[in-house]
């Protein structure tokens, strides 16, 4: 299938939960006038650190050389474009769609194949929840286009790496 | 039930898709020491719209300081405390369990209650996917906790109104 987007890089960082580092780091994308397509924050098991997970798309020497900057930010614990890496990585929409009585079984089918959640219904619209890869998520966009899309919030992409290696630690083999 | 975290504010901004622009809110969060729990980032259905969702713990007094700050920034299109409105929110979390074969089944039957996925296996753990509002989120947490997580990420929270209002428009009637 030809696929017109570029390429689109996820890189996640371990930070110190401290105030002012999210500043620091958007900042520095800013500055470099770097184009960010989502970024996520969140706290992680250890609530004095956070973990930041941005998109970007462009070429890996862009890549390398933000990394390089991510790193010397010195609440940065760790960084890694994890889009390289085996990984699972996921991002949560919510879409208000508009819906007549006449178009909600259709609707409701689209949910159903792709695994999307109906969270709320009004005599006009649905807000539906769904979860997936870039891919995934903007085939359903294009699907529930027609209908008309009202409003809609999406996370941004979260990821971790596949098996037990974590990303603050080397690639280890499993212990015992 | 008790509970003692602090009363749990939701800001939702629509804001230019201009660079610079999480830089300034971020930066003004920061220039304050106004404590961000989570915050997330995506484009909406306009591609040169973004939607920045907040999560901030506190009193309604430094939330309303906040909002005020935050519609001076020339970028931003509308801001609101979604929380004080009648909404659906949603965060996701990728959570990775410690797991030996013999505790399989047990995190199993936590998933199916929480409707959870389980996305990816190894011998030694699992990767699950839950999405759900931060007190259903909290509580798989809880649950997983004896188990040994291994690492996790989550989105931070975003939210809709419910029913046919949008964020950029007062409350209307639905149309036709």
């Amino acid at each position: 299938m030809a696929n017109a987007q570029p390429v689109q890089h996820l890189i996640s960082c371990l930070v110190e939960n401290h105030p002012g580092v999210l500043a620091r780091i958007s900042g520095m994308f800013s500055a470099r006038a770097f184009n960010i397509e989502s970024l996520a924050v969140g706290t992680t098991a250890d609530p004095t650190i956070s973990r930041i997970t941005i998109a970007v798309p462009g070429d890996p020497g862009i890549l390398e050389q933000i990394i390089k900057q991510l790193a010397k930010i010195i609440d940065v614990i760790h960084v890694e474009d994890i889009s390289e890496t085996d990984h699972v990585e996921r991002e949560l929409m919510l879409i208000k769609v508009n819906c007549e009585g006449r178009n909600r079984s259709e609707i409701m089918q689209i949910c159903d194949i792709f695994r999307a959640r109906i969270v709320d219904v009004h005599s006009d619209c649905l807000i539906i929840e769904v979860s997936g890869t870039l891919n995934k998520n903007e085939a359903i966009l294009r699907l529930f286009q027609p209908f008309g899309i009202l409003e809609m919030t999406r996370t941004g992409r979260v990821a971790l790496h596949r098996g037990p290696r974590r990303l603050e630690l080397p690639a280890v083999e499993a212990e015992g």
